[in-house]
């Protein structure tokens, strides 16, 4: 039993749209219980019924004359990539026509000289740095899952290489898109920089396709570091590992990642990947640059390490080791599922100003700690993130409800430490009450835009914001 | 003869507002035709009437006060902050009241563990540095003048640094700010990222004063530098010093500066700086990093300098050297007035992809070295921003005709290349018909936002947006 999808007026397409649309794609348009119930589902905790159908497009002309067809007929419409969303952003929850960008998979154009890449919305970012392997260039962000572009930058997604490299929000240089009123719209250029009108490609980054549909993303792109180099260290607390973050960041070292995992999850990981880590806190990091740098970076942190008790502080210069602890990482989920065989993960993060880091994991760590059920604590802790993933019995609400609070509380103490009740997840269903928080001052702001760009509330309803009556 | 701004409707602020507006602010209220005048011109080539009166509030409050009293009378309302704009965003052109921003000069809170300080909307950056001095950190975006944080935020300004550090789009955590219906809001918040809800502060970044009047600023601040360096190097032509650039980029060298001056240019601050350097096209490098970091990028660049035809690449260690070298970039506006006293500058800059550079100039230097006046030919390079400055006779219509031709010719070249009609000086009056062009199919999306938002057309009229009838 999962947490009930809040109800929203339903509206069902109508025959004549479902008609409508066949015509305009023929096989590439389902109604098939199957096909419904995959775009029903992401991997939040939410139950909600599925669409009422699914287009697949191959254009963005075509998601325009979708679009165009479901206006008319006053249906919603849910744009769908990879189905990753923890927070039930692609749930149909008022009913509508799913549109699932997987067929526009097109890398249209790398500009090595550029460094940049126009991608079709459905590219994951996988594809994409497949694709860019013999280029000397690499596209960074890396959220765990093989994400959508489309996705990754209508959630303003981020991951483990943001400290260095930025989030969706800076990697995005410009977009295609589709309105409510089926206009294309492109917004930006591909110069770096702009100072010409309002930013609407960052408007539209973040804004979980409750504004437009996003069918090309235009990206910068980055130089393969010429050298890499990875390294682990264990901590007697998580508070210390914490300050060696903080330390290594204001120090100016350009550490390309640096994940925080907790006892917990080392445990995890090193029974479900094979790894024989000390059970306690565990920082990883990762050095791109030069040979030279690379080394140099390294030995600063480790110094930085050794002043807070870091033990073991051990490198991975091989790619082998380096991709094992990479992988170790980006299974922590599998890991934490494994935990607790038949149990389901619910997943959350925050974002703190990195000072309330420390203060921000140690209130959270006391709920941890006495939870009946096992919760990984990992983060992005360069950036201040950090995540919990809870693993709870799916057939016991007292699980469900103390997970809700245990979140509720972990967001309450980062809204009042000045951060974000979410670093990279987004809102989704899961977290209007939170936004609403958070932006009490500037969310009649965002209402005010999500009326005038979608005055019928097509394009993804139910999300994000409550509009009120 | 400057060119006289586009007419708009006059909406004169009637005695009543006027009244209004001194009862709230006392002598922090001007309606002194001195003090008028000096509010109704700034660097730009344009001509209008000044604002009928001139506000000087000193808290968010006060400019809420003040936007509430001119919705009620509706009164245009322009932002004022250091006057350096260059394409006549502050201009008067249907009356109203300028809210001069300069004694909100509070620095609110600098945070040295958070990387960030929040400063009141009419700090300087200048301000900003010094209050900065001893905390090892800095605010690193120079745009030469010394404008306004609040001013900076608003028109997204960036400069010379923006190629290492990134422009007020990436610099700007959180904003303040009161919008035409006086409500104030609070954008943001410190946390490094977020995916909560839309971009507010995206959006109110670089929005020129037409959506909402910023008050605060919150920015993120970087560690100073434990080692800096800079380097000149003269090159044949034009078109080898941008090679130069693009493979430096390319290569993933994180150089901190990189400026292109071309011989006119050199020419001149050679004459206004007391430098002598070689009458060609030069680079002016700075690195920043790692006392080795430095001395390899420095390296790299050399090399890469050498493929190209580059000739006495020379360092400047020594503090004295480097800021006479940068006080002579940033001179180079000085230095092209002194090439033809009693001329005035008229000031225009592009951003293309860096691919596209070489030819972008090539073509632009064509008409530059054909033109009957001194034109400088400079270049934040790293970025693909370039800028010309043309040393016009302002009593000779022909030569400011044919300086809008050679800039709108500019412009196209760069749109046609998929770059924009401006990096880093903004649209104000000057470039209303180039955004227009650039924008074409999205321009209609920043109409949309400017009437939910400012319904009245109250905030800085007549700027950035034809709103049509």
């Amino acid at each position: 039993m999962n947490r009930p999808a809040e109800p929203g007026p339903r509206r069902t397409a109508p025959p004549a749209l479902i008609e409508s649309l066949r015509a305009l794609l023929g096989e590439r348009f389902s109604t098939a219980q199957a096909v419904r119930e995959h775009h029903g589902r992401d991997e939040s905790h939410f139950d909600a019924p599925p669409p009422d159908a699914v287009a697949f497009p191959r254009s963005t002309e075509e998601v325009a004359g979708i679009v165009e067809r479901c206006a008319a007929h006053a249906t919603p419409i849910i744009a769908f990539g990879a189905g990753t969303s923890v927070e039930g952003h692609v749930l149909a929850v008022q009913g509508g026509i799913a549109v699932d960008l997987s067929q526009m998979n097109r890398i249209v154009a790398v500009r090595a000289e550029d460094l940049d890449a126009t991608v079709e919305a459905g590219v994951t970012r996988e594809q994409l740095n497949e694709y860019l392997r013999d280029t000397g260039l690499f596209f960074p962000l890396d959220p765990g899952a093989n994400a959508t572009l489309g996705g990754m930058a209508a959630t303003r997604a981020s991951g483990t290489n943001a400290v260095r490299y930025g989030t969706m929000r800076e990697n995005v240089l410009a977009l295609t898109a589709v309105l409510a009123d089926a206009q294309v719209v492109r917004t930006g250029t591909r110069a770096r920089k702009s100072s010409a009108g309002y930013d609407l490609t960052r408007l539209l980054v973040g804004s979980e396709g409750t504004l437009a549909i996003i069918t090309e993303v235009t990206l910068r792109l980055h130089p393969q570091p010429e050298a890499l180099s990875a390294a682990v260290c264990a901590f007697p607390s998580v508070g210390e590992a914490v300050q060696t973050v903080i330390q290594t960041i204001q120090t100016g070292v350009p550490v390309a990642r640096c994940e925080l995992l907790d006892a917990t999850t080392i445990r995890g990981i090193n029974a479900y990947s094979k790894l024989a880590l000390r059970e306690a806190p565990h920082l990883f990091f990762e050095f791109h640059g030069s040979p030279a740098s690379v080394a140099e970076q390294a030995e600063s942190v480790q110094a930085i390490a050794a002043e807070h008790g870091g033990m073991g502080f051990e490198w991975s210069a091989t790619p082998e080791d380096r991709s094992r602890l990479w992988k170790a990482r980006h299974d922590a989920y599998f890991a934490c599922v494994a935990l607790r065989p038949g149990c389901r993960v619910l997943s959350t993060d925050v974002c703190v100003p990195i000072s309330q880091l420390a203060r921000c994991i140690a209130e959270t760590e006391v709920e941890v700690k006495t939870a009946p059920f096992p919760i990984m604590l990992v983060g992005h802790v360069g950036d201040g993130n950090f995540h919990l993933g809870m693993n709870i019995d799916p057939n016991d609400p007292r699980e469900q409800a103390l997970a809700e609070t245990i979140n509720r509380r972990m967001v309450e103490r980062a809204i009042a430490m000045d951060g974000t009740c979410t670093g990279e997840h987004g809102i989704g269903l899961g977290k209007m009450d939170f936004l609403e928080r958070e932006h009490a001052s500037d969310i009649s702001v965002m209402r005010t835009l999500k009326r005038a760009l979608d005055p019928n509330n097509l394009l993804n309803p139910g999300k994000m914001l409550r509009l009120g009556p």
